[in-house]
């Protein structure tokens, strides 16, 4: 039904593959014997390559996906009656099978947002119950970016974000699974939209640019970092065999490969989004500042699609479709794509 | 210090790297787009190889480290207020940061065993409080083939605690990191000392045993298997690029690479075992029935060895070290190493 | 400030103390010794009398207050990936200091409601997620009767909940912290809204409707009853010297006290409800049908009040108090609570 | 069977009922209202007495029972990755339906003792895994004063665990059920067993010494006590109607009689235990120092004696059965019983 022509999905950056550069490092990465679970050379060099990205005081721990990502970096910062402030749409919120309230045993204050963006308002807003005893207590403020709608935070807006958090005692954690494609988007350093933004913990995540299967947790405030090894352990995040997901992340971060990668599939969603001009009945749904592509078409018009085409609908009441773009997205992907839209249009 | 001809680490069977097959298997899942979370071929044919090998109601399930096969496979069988029958050695009792306590939630009833293996007398012993609402309820009893000792259950011992464990309503579960030792060392199936013999659940190792990182969840009591997508994917265990882990097990269960990796390094262990006759002042603690010999020796002599060979104290304080083989120890590994024991017993 | 004429607090039915009757049972019931945790003769009473009320097939559990009762009766539904469907004013989600992802692990799923109240077509939209691995399952309905805002459910709206969750495989919960209240606004029979309209597990307060310290969690699915001895003991509701609780619930379970109590109770709202009427700027936010009023007025007339009276904000930036009274609020405290409401309105 | 002569409870101080002192001032709490979860006199008059008893930095905090004191206490000083170290008997440990792993998340490190005392050499052999990642951290060595042997730790036993646990970075926790019979067995202040010893937090008992239900956790560094108000509503431990657990506490602490209720039981322990001398075949298994008689003796002669009298087998297959007393024990009822163990002797 899917012939190769065609054999490109837009359902999700992690049905690519992994990166031909990535692949030889972990091929390199296998001479000889070395120590496990983080004792090798190539764990080493990841480590200062995190501390050459980031910042001195960067330290990063490299992990085996963007949930247990998520949930080490926000074990380090919660207590037993606390709770976190997300955008409703976050993933943490959504898609990690109750792993925050299951594993972390922490309530998620979830806020609305048109855009999947969190401003400092909201955070105000959720912030009456601190020090009253019938309430969780919020402690950590999280946003993703990207957000799970493809917009991006500047560093400006993470900064205030930052602000505000920090003025009442809380702290700013960032969901960076595709962080690099944020980056990418501003023209900007990583370290310009989490270090110089007052993040204090963030994943860094490799998995949807190419990587094969790794993240990295950022911790920016040394207080916390002591206490990452026991819980990526204990959140069954460590691997025995480390250097081969320290290589994926060294991989990613030499000669900018992370960049090269976001930065690529991102025109490959702008040249979609950009195609779609004039397509009658198909709009978009929030303005293209990543590798997604969020648009509303007539429902049967999308079901047509789906047979030629893999994607998902993120809203199928409204007819809302989620298309991803890839580090190995092809402009020839998009336009036989585009083509095939436009003839489900007419 | 340690230099290239002694670069062979016997201290852990994860100090080896990738077995070439396996890595090969990686490079060819890496052709183009697949879905992602286990819907890929490669994953559907693991799970065929996992019938084939296992049985047809054996169902298997890609996780991503040792750990979290046991807390998947653990979790699948015990509730709010359960507990698990175990050795006191066993590997989620003493090596896993209280991941068992912290994210199951459940009670360890340990038990003193002289070499690592449970008899059913020793759950027998540990079932008068079941009906007593004031103790956790034991409803797993859970056991490592190979055992941390290093010594082996044989079909028949296993089939014995399960029927102790499924008179009183009680699972059986494995953690079988090293499974594939053990079918070697008793040159039988791994179907025989699992599906033939009672077990309900266990976890079939692949890291320790070439593998870059790959274990499998195991479940023979069809009743069961619904759950686990939804608890491998709470629990952190669930790759997006699962074609690349699925490559790795069936690569594994293919031509029977597993028995080979495994036979292989028993054969090591058996032969530093055998060298170690005759050197005095060292005698072995425990039956070699695996890749692990358990020696003890004088304590200056250890540390003599240490600064040319890496391993470790098992037992500090009793002079007991582990020495360990992999897939990739060479008789000219062991013989060096043998070498210079018996220099440093001397 | 407060003198004693003004001595009666509108800020809580938990404010009164503990009905005579009630409080004679407790000092009945030490005469000598008994068999503790419940395996003595007023709990077996007790435990009749709920049969005598609620059914032969309903089992009840006396707990020791009322985020107990709710967290032993929800926990002997929800497995370890399973979800809440509930009105975003319920206890459970709002003012139990997060112990429903804590000590339960799973997630709420909170739906916006006018009126506390959750309709059959809230729980149709929240269940496009079963089956969906990356998603916890919906397993329980949870609402509240009295609601959070005062209001009743009728048997019929109950039944219809009942019907909606157990078409899809949910089981219905009922937090009946104020359940008395409920049936005497119906003027029905405790059972009418609960067994009669296929509850499955709900919880009946007595704390706040005259006894010191005692809740029932009441399991009306005979499959579930086995767990609760378990659950109770663990979540930390089982008293020693149990004939003291049980003894307060009989007391509150025998001669209709509990609807002498709550129907005293929902008159003396209602009386002040009526008073209001006219009185300038004062509106009332929700029909009053339990013992609760729920009023928008100016806040510097509510600050004003409560130079004199206890109460609290329901929510202060809108003007919105909640007024309860209790089995020993008077005609005359309310009364002299009208009058003041009156003088501050002028 | 068991008629009223013979109608003392030798089985649990939680047999006897509520002290009359106890239960007049509950009875005098019972006027008016008064603010709910703690807000009330009583209240801060109980907080008063602590200090006064256990010093001006003491803070006591009122929960509902045994397990709760010990969880909310244990939780104020235990994180994600923590270990308890105990002496195997600890009640947290075998009593408790596994609260301490599933509602606290930690691993219990516990110790065999011959006489449920925990010695500075058990907790220093069990700190050798401090700083290993995989291994669960220990931060909290709880001991049980008195034990749930029947002994008691001396003050200079509890400052020499005190040393070696700060010493190692572990705080002291003291699970009090029976507090008060060890203060009396001392003869000493409660503060010279708590406060001056070096303990950290403690539990207070009032249940098993007269009170109806009622226990304090007691934080002695302050820098812990602000977490408790929220734990203990998270724990389902904070009553509404708080004054009436109060003011338990308060008559507890009231004229000594708190002292006078444990000396008492305490000397009928011992009289019991005096009047043992001679008889043939009962010997006793633990020093009596304080409410507790262990004794062992032929199985036959047990179950003859349980015909009359209400006791429970501590270890059933070794012969070895508890009789407590309680402050409402009285000579005669010992006399009575000793008759008849006499009797059955035969």
């Amino acid at each position: 039904m899917i012939d190769s022509i065609y054999s490109k999905s837009f359902a999700s950056d992690n049905h690519a593959g992994v990166h031909p550069t990535v692949l030889e490092a972990m091929a390199d990465a296998n001479h000889g014997d070395a120590p496990a679970y983080g004792g090798d050379t190539w764990t080493a060099t990841f480590e200062q390559r995190v501390k050459d990205v980031f910042g001195p005081q960067a330290e990063g721990f490299a992990v085996l996906n963007g949930a247990g990502a998520n949930l080490v970096g926000l074990a380090l910062m919660l207590g037993r009656y606390d709770a976190i402030i997300c955008p409703d749409t976050a993933h943490i919120a959504t898609h990690e099978t109750g792993a925050t309230e299951r594993l972390l045993g922490v309530k998620l204050v979830t806020v609305p947002t048109p855009d999947g963006k969190l401003r400092p308002a909201d955070v105000a807003s959720r912030l009456s119950v601190l020090g009253a005893h019938h309430h969780p207590q919020p402690r950590v403020v999280s946003i993703s970016q990207v957000t799970e709608l493809g917009t991006c935070y500047s560093p400006d807006e993470i900064a205030a974000l930052a602000e505000t958090a920090h003025a009442a005692g809380l702290r700013l954690h960032v969901d960076g699974a595709r962080l690099a494609n944020a980056a990418a988007y501003h023209g900007c350093g990583l370290d310009e939209i989490t270090t110089a933004a007052g993040v204090d913990v963030f994943s860094f995540g490799g998995t949807k640019n190419g990587a094969l299967a790794a993240e990295a947790v950022v911790v920016l405030d040394p207080s916390l970092a002591g206490a990452v090894p026991f819980l990526r352990r204990q959140s069954l995040q460590l691997a025995s065999k480390m250097r081969f997901v320290s290589a994926q992340l060294t991989a990613l971060l030499t000669d900018d490969l992370w960049r090269r990668n976001a930065a690529h599939a991102n025109a490959m969603a702008l040249r979609l989004a950009d195609g779609l001009a004039g397509v009658p009945d198909v709009t978009l749904e929030h303005p293209v500042e990543s590798n997604a592509v969020f648009a509303r078409l007539p429902i049967p018009m999308a079901t047509t699609l789906q047979r030629r085409h893999r994607f998902h609908f993120w809203d199928e009441a409204a007819g809302v479709v989620r298309w991803m773009t890839a580090f190995d997205t092809t402009p020839d992907h998009v336009d036989h794509f585009l083509t095939d839209i436009r003839k489900a249009a007419m």
